[in-house]
């Protein structure tokens, strides 16, 4: 269950207008890593944990934060557009450069859409879609997942940073991106966590038996492109990271084995063959069933 | 430049057809985590990336590895679809439960569009597309995607390992799934290469000067459910992963600002507003403007 | 700001496992008007709201309560997973005509990819998507998208009523069934408001003045079928349902005007003209600029 | 069965080119409320509509009305880009600040894929997609749905208008803005139409009877927001729009009830569970099952 | 400008009732090459076509017949569900392996969301999209997409012809197929009109120079396989379809030139580079930028 | 198999950076005709393929040409974008027209998402989708796919080789067009070739027995649109192209069959009917169902 209150986690306040940053912010707001997608993934992954406790406690702790984050995006963006120039006829005549070149680079249903109100999409106008999150029911991998998801949202956002002067703006950004400074190390911390009580390890999943695997090629590097410098890594040789084996170098792919030879599936499909006759088996099989009928 | 070989990297024979085991497989040729994901998001990376020498090495040669693993599943599907059942009338008779049991479970494209041939959509048929994949630009945010990646997909490797009992079909699982614990290792393994070269450190990206952000909550865990188990654990105390900060435990979140007014942008937008002249105002820059023109 | 409860405001608890049917469940949590979209767009509605008060105050409170419907769901999805057959060997043998016909029948991501747990998408396995809700900033707009939601949510509702006989997802649904009731006559009750307090009427926007459109055509119902009794209904005689003017019929479109010339875009577009020169003028007007270079 | 005539039901003719605009039209033809979507929208309504007579000779009336409009606006959009500048080397020199501005807002595609023709995809260039389209069967419903649809259109169109001074373009808007007064008009007339039929009324669907649903929860705003004034509403006392409760106010949620424990799938999911011994569990399983073998 | 007659062009009435096939069918009708692709497809580049004429009056013609056929199967798969089994309570116990297989079978969106009516979709629920389709401007390139989108969609028309036993259905394919037998002939003609008119030749588009090309490589087959054969075909040697050059068959591809430098992109990208000093610098700039505030 | 070489086909320098162009040139990277869309399209018919030998190894050696093509464009959006303003605050002033023109121009997401890089999307930011591609496993079909996939290819190459002067970018492009031209040639050689060698003809399939089909309506335009020239065509009169009929030409549609009266699915799916007692039927069979339970 979810309650809303009418305050948000920190100050959300630009210092002049500005759409084509609004457009810009959109992409950490329902972007591949934005809120939504944080907030949603964190959601999907308590609801399907298979345990009670600390780490589903976590989950739900965090999920409920992002979905928050969303909430002061959106109010930003907001309010970067209150003001500014949108297209209307009066601010977006085209014989003036600067507001062309502004109006050129705002998301333009911003304007048209949501009559100058924040969107669940990203820079470029895609929608938000559930395919970009990630809740396997498997914690080592989706620990991994959202230290990823993190580790690009702050990326992100310190470009972003770097792409306003909007003392506001930049505000706003600092907090979100030590927020982001935080999750990262938390999920980090959460894999250290899951390795120390046993529940998960290396290689996900865990407990599957190795011994079903082809344990010959479980370590080794095999090099499918021309670079040398690929055996120069901690990849190439010592012990694997998951200190089940040893890793090895295998300087170019060895010789593989034939293709099978190609399908022929039933004629039916009308797939292209090079059977002479299949013309005539095909209208075979029809005429037998029209003389059934 | 790629080269084609036509050889496989492993022997690709299913014991038996199997139609809707072959949708199933369609899952991790062209699912979010399948091999067309890994293949194409290794393949931007390599050719994003700044640094030449051994990661650049690597990545175009696992890229190009993960670009055969899509063509053994691909030959794979095609032959569990050779002699299998997918619909022609003779074979489909709704009567016989068994047949339409089985046909029910198809990827029903299989049949009408391919030909009985693999194509490149997920198991429940939505087709691969571009927002699967990342390449940032900054590795170890990068690398952590990739070792998620790789954890995804063994994870439902070896589910779908256990989703029939067909020899051949179980042989180049193994093979895989063995592959999958390579790359997972790779993966963490050139994590660690990054971090004992300087290249890039935690958080990410490292080189944002930290003094940047509201520093006063880079390390706390604010806990916005209601589970208090929440403060159990490795992110609730003790030295943050990245070694910068300290750990510390909120149990609920402070009380935040309020949130600023709505907005009221231009009233040519006809957003709906509070103001009981808005009909006047509006219809009055109309007559302006007409008295103008 | 979000904050979660660990609670439920309803019991989930199927009376058995049912994998075929969690997958129709996700139409009303992930679908086109399932309770994410709900959920999201009385959200991203509350956010752009230009109005502070009751219409914000009551959209805010709606949304929080549709996010906990998608945890509600969630939760149920997973529970009909749990023991359910979902295609493990020992249960998918597909001679088993039953067995075969259920698993045929799933989403067959809940098992390769979540691990018997709810995804973000609808019954047929597409994913949410942000381009499924409606914010305009136009509370009279939005208010009818919200009605029509609520009732297409009930319609789909009542419809998975009677696709099951399980007493516990029964009560969960009599429960939604309720709250969609609820949220039909609350939006309509919303629209009533709305005119009642005169911040907007119809035809919607309401401010926008009718002077400026071809007031010829603004209450002609004009037939472009040729079913008859189309003139027979409310909408083809009498006043119209705005009060401004007056329902008639035009039993076939009166003669249009012809269509303009088609239009002969730069040349060097290359598309299709008439034209028997093209290829000289475009040849000339590269050779002029070669020569200019 | 359609016949098409070349005509167009109102002049299309703007008084000079303008790329950028052309882009924003696109909003209207080939957006989630432009003219593809209502008239996709009102003939899948018509084909599987369960009624003959008024309402499905109205609503095959209308849908090839609209046809007409996407048509208006393709020929309107091909015109505005005939002889705009699109990027071609002379015209789009990036030094020119003011051609840059321009070129900078088009849709490229307009010139790279359709070489100055219009596409259908909206103002941001996201394809139509079939998900925009509602029709249930259930007339009331969908009636709200074309209600809302024709109210965001012509929100949409208005914005539109006050985003050029072309003559030639604000000529053909007012057409359709105007015929969007009727349309809105002639839904909601059908609705009343329904409702004095006794076809169908609220709430929707109407037959299915409320004695199965929650009543206790049927008329309650129950407000999961802190926002004080949703109790002011209509929506919070009073009879209900459908006639058949009286709305109350439930000031904050109650007490829900606790979520049911997480579950435990299949162990061969590999889903992470609190159980110190599911590694040797899943290896028992797969040992007996070879040992089978 | 689009008329609407209540009529079929040709019988429309199923035997008896199939849910299973009306799902199948969804792929002719919502696909990618379904009927609305040839619909939509043909009107765009009727609209954009910049040619008066014999050319456009053909394309206008096929066009609106398109629309029918959408008409025809969305009606012919009303038919098929109105008495089939959808998994309503009664008729989908699950304990019944036959039904069960058939429900399991059907678009579960076809019972849950338009209530036993056709959708905008193809076979495997995937929304019929705006990208499908193809109108460059260019009427030879056109005409060839045309071409195929006829010839895939007589293939999967005949593979639907042969998954069902059902007269009427059968009857209604063999109006279809036939109609398709014209289409593609239509297209073909069409392309042997347009070079015979001389209006476009190949290659397309033709008036593009040559002489800007690098012609040395215009009529190569360079193999990136290892498949032998492939220097046999037509491709390989002998004069060029478009009678302006000689194939050559080049076994192997020659030596390329070395890839350029990786690229080092402003450091405020945060990507990863090799150089020791990152950090300095882009604190720097920002000390830098803070000091000038 | 697919092995990578640090090598490209051809050069790729560009003489200066250009960020908007980058944008441009990700249509024929990631577009719905891009360098991604033909190297997965011909992997897929080379994969699933019925016969061995000259078009297999052709479809091979092509394919693996194509990804190399995707390669190079790849590095040259990469390079282009090198030192080209993005946005980051110093470059993107926006009260610089110039600079705010350019930013505005560009893919938000090269920035923001990739760090100046390239990216598996269209001009327009839509993400490559598998549904691009077409692999029917019937040759005729397939290979008028890719005639055209390799004409639109051309097309918009040669446009975006006249929205450049830049002599690095055009030398690639004359390349990449010189290629098109042979590719284009490759592909109707060997329609010419499957003609030849009698695997396949016309009408395509051309082994489904045309006296399945309507032959009346087989080679008949019928003219649904008034354009009178349609009939002036060779589509119009004189054999067809498949040398199996003659053209003729029907002037407009003849009367078409009565619609069938609506369907009446099951009532417990509450679409809407014109039966009075629909609500009395369905609340019976809920009593009955609760009487017997």
């Amino acid at each position: 269950m979810f309650l809303h209150r009418q305050e948000l986690q920190h100050k959300v306040k630009p210092s002049k207008p500005d759409a084509v940053y609004a457009r810009k912010l959109q992409e950490v707001l329902g972007g591949q890593y934005g809120e939504i997608s944080v907030a949603m993934q964190y959601a999907f992954q308590a609801w399907n944990m298979h345990i009670p406790g600390k780490y589903r406690d976590m989950v739900f702790g965090i999920g409920a934060e992002e979905f928050g984050h969303v909430e002061m995006l959106a109010t930003m963006i907001a309010q970067l557009l209150e003001k500014a120039p949108l297209g209307i006829t009066s601010d977006a005549v085209q014989s003036d450069p600067t507001v062309a070149a502004v109006v050129g680079g705002t998301d333009i249903q911003h304007a048209i859409v949501a009559g100058a109100g924040a969107r669940p999409v990203d820079s470029m106008g895609n929608p938000w879609q559930g395919s970009y999150i990630t809740a396997s029911g498997n914690l080592m991998a989706d620990f991994h997942a959202n230290a990823n998801a993190e580790m690009q949202g702050r990326v992100q956002a310190v470009r972003l940073y770097h792409m306003t002067d909007d003392h506001g703006v930049r505000d706003l950004l600092k907090f979100l991106i030590a927020r982001d400074t935080m999750h990262q190390n938390q999920w980090l911390a959460a894999i250290e966590d899951l390795k120390e009580s046993g529940v998960e390890s290396l290689p996900v999943p865990s407990n599957f038996p190795q011994s079903q695997e082809d344990t010959d090629v479980s370590y080794q590097y095999i090099n499918f492109s021309d670079g040398g410098q690929a055996g120069d890594g901690r990849w190439a040789s010592g012990p694997s990271i998951d200190g089940k084996g040893e890793f090895s170098y295998v300087a170019e792919p060895p010789a593989g084995v034939p293709m099978p030879p190609p399908t022929h599936p039933d004629s039916r499909f009308y797939g292209t063959t090079e059977l002479p006759n299949v013309v005539e088996k095909v209208a075979g099989v029809i005429q037998d069933k029209l003389n059934r009928e």
